[in-house]
């Protein structure tokens, strides 16, 4: 909804594009009269919205039912797990009235819901034959963030989806995350184009509350790490202090494992504007594009009525084919316009027909990713459609990809020069919170931990302190 | 997720039917920890999440665009607009503290988002070629109660979407309500067939801060009236205290006029249970059914293999034409049982498959709302889905339009005894707001305005005071 179109700042000077870009493209307002929280704005809802829908159906496919908990969580609720009050009691915001009217008891924004949630599982669960429980809901959270914030990584009001599940055994429970994994897999990296690490957290860096906390991470193009998701294995912790508890087919009772997983919204979306974009704004992968193309109409006055006709005869027909376009045909906008507003809203895709183009059958199409231009033959338009939107995803794909950086490193000084390359650099660890934490000081890195799933042996020294290494770990700078 | 299936209140005893069948068809859970503030159950999200799509196209279609502002909004926006204050200072909820600090200003939770939007629109807005602005988010909002609360209906936080638009002239604002107008009629009439009409309220009871309200209003099977959304033309009385001016063509600056249009998600899903169910539980209509078809294998052990391969066959075949089916194929459970939970649950419609069934080439159907039931061969299946989609819909809307009961009465005795019978009672009125008023206090019942857009004469006496007539109104019991 602004005037003044197109950036000004290159994206190599990336923490000044990004926030530019995130203005300009209408991915959000940082100008709420609230620190900390921001307003979405059209692009990044309809952005928002479409991974939302992505994440729905990998949820639904694996068995997680859709629910949607109250924004608020009694304090009683919130201090029933001792690490979990711990972890959040600095971070939550208070509600103690209601109209004039002082509440008996004060109620907190939530700022992730176990504490919402767990009291309606003890409650629902009774017997081995209701596990897996899976359920999840996409909302809003709410931390009292005091660190500077930043559009979509930090702050205090963030998007997200949590999904909560109840199992039998420990090891069911470890295995819903291996789901996570592919979950995260099929959204983020095959739709969405991100690659990203999955990372066991060491346990000095868990979720208050968790056995085990497991974390994706992508890299950001000025090569620092961004934690975009979690999950979290939470063994009997949860379950033991909010009884829930099942018969089992034994006529045993026994407490549930549980976990909980949070893809970050927000910041899911803040990695595909980083990721994908340049120097003229945002650039969508095609099959989340809330505007998969746009026709742009180029005409002289007494050219109109023809140009315009059949633009919106082309425009029916791909919108029949299920294509998401949009025929700008405002008067009031220069062609030269339209083209800026639309790269910098990163439609993949762009359709000019002018009057030549009528004359000679054709059309003149437009990449975003390599702002590409050719002329095709009206008759190929489909066929031709189907196979840049494949070549468009490839390449964002592969340029990120190159932003994955794994640099090997034996001992500080390897560390300390690949820290400079940006991405993570991959060292045999002691696995010590005293060496990691004189390490960050020292660096303003992190050891952000070892690989999920993947059992890679250490051997040697630890590359931080030289004694000898427990585990091959992940370091990054990391927002 | 309750283990106890099946309906034990009949629908005749609308009340306690209502309140069961909304907890065991798990639209929603009433027992959470805060009282008013419920847990959004699987069922109720599918269909809450396939409510919304409808309104996204429709909202988008007509040059929405869809946004999320923060859910608190700072005490001195609250304090604005001295109308829209005066109406919700005893309805909202405070956030006072942070962590461990008190926080320098107060802020509320939403009770509906004028306050937290127009001061961005006074950003946004500079020229007339801006105009109109449309903007929407679904969200919750938040109202501190103190009636009693009913689920769905009267609740302190409930689902709804809220749509504000920014306008040159307030006939450019009036028109909006038309269009708002449509687009409910789009959902709420066509899809999800619920009748409704809109109502132009007095003066008396027009939302705080508003020129003109119009409410959408249904009848449930008790005859009571239910108001399941609003559209409020604000004029220029927001635009003059948040500063919102527009340049206009002649250079000069302009206020804008606003509007504001809120479809009551929660109640427009209390209106679709109520209406549709019966005896066994939930009917949806099958193009928001989240589950349209259910497949119920039927076989002894021995025949398993053989029937599940069946069903998983016409499974496929049904979900690649694009019906959204599910095979109930857990071995835990009856055929019996499982008849039960979908019934409960609304699926239009069911498909049996059992031994005989496959050796005749057949498949047999059951219709949700008739609990008709017959066999048809496999090969004519999509075909007469189709047809029965349309009969049931077909039928369901003819159902419900026989509650929108509307009875002309003349006198005070006229109007008492069809009040009985429920529904809309329509009658001459003075416009006097005493006269309203006592009339309320006399019966219950309220005058609930004029219809929306169609000049009612009046002639004659009040029906209920008998000085002259002003206007036609509707009058009825309501929640």
């Amino acid at each position: 909804m602004s005037e003044e179109m197109g950036m000004s700042v290159k994206k190599e000077d990336f923490g000044n594009w990004y926030l530019e870009v995130v203005q300009k493209a209408e991915i959000v307002d940082t100008r709420y009269g609230v620190k900390g929280m921001l307003i979405y704005m059209p692009t990044g809802m309809l952005i928002i919205k479409e991974i939302v829908k992505l994440f729905d159906v990998e949820l639904q496919k694996t068995g997680h039912k859709p629910v949607l908990f109250p924004v608020v969580i009694p304090e009683k609720f919130l201090k029933m797990e001792g690490d979990h009050i711990k972890g959040f009691e600095k971070e939550v915001f208070w509600i103690t009235h209601a109209g004039k009217n002082k509440l008996d008891e004060r109620m907190c924004l939530r700022p992730t819901s176990e504490t919402a949630m767990y009291p309606s599982f003890s409650t629902w669960i009774r017997s081995h034959q209701q596990l897996p429980l899976k359920i999840y809901q996409d909302c809003c959270v709410y931390r009292y963030e005091t660190k500077m914030t930043k559009p979509l990584i930090r702050g205090r009001e963030f998007y997200w989806i949590e999904a909560h599940t109840a199992h039998k055994t420990f090891e069911d429970a470890e295995n819903q995350t291996k789901e996570d994994m592919m979950t995260y897999t099929n959204v983020v990296n095959k739709e969405l184009g991100i690659p990203f690490l999955l990372i066991k957290r060491p346990e000095w860096d868990k979720f208050p509350g968790a056995e085990n906390t497991y974390a994706f991470e992508c890299v950001l193009p000025d090569g620092v790490v961004l934690q975009i998701g979690t999950t979290h294995n939470l063994g009997e912790k949860f379950s033991k202090v909010f009884n829930i508890q099942y018969t089992d087919k034994d006529k045993k009772k026994k407490y549930v494992n549980q976990t909980s997983y949070g893809p970050g919204i927000a910041r899911i979306l803040s990695a595909v504007v980083s990721i994908h974009g340049d120097d003229r704004g945002l650039i969508f992968p095609t099959n989340v594009a809330p505007t998969q193309i746009v026709i742009v109409p180029i005409y002289t006055k007494d050219k109109r009525e023809k140009v315009i006709e059949k633009c919106a005869e082309v425009y029916g027909k791909l919108q029949a084919k299920g294509f998401r376009v949009y025929l700008d045909d405002r008067d009031k906008y220069t062609p030269g316009f339209k083209f800026h507003e639309w790269e910098l809203k990163g439609v993949p895709l762009r359709i000019e027909i002018g009057p030549l183009d009528i004359k000679n059958n054709n059309v003149s199409l437009s990449r975003r990713d390599t702002l590409e231009k050719f002329i095709i033959s009206e008759k190929d338009l489909e066929k031709k459609i189907i196979e840049i939107f494949d070549v468009i995803d490839f390449n964002l794909r592969k340029r990120a990809d190159e932003l994955m950086i794994i640099n090997n490193a034996q001992n500080m000084k390897e560390i300390q020069l690949y820290l400079k390359e940006g991405g993570f650099v991959r060292a045999p660890f002691c696995m010590n919170e005293e060496c990691a934490a004189k390490f960050k000081k020292k660096t303003k890195a992190e050891v952000r931990g070892t690989l999920f799933e993947k059992k890679e042996k250490a051997s040697g020294k630890c590359a931080i302190c030289g004694k000898p290494a427990k585990e091959i770990v992940y370091i990054a700078k990391s927002y």
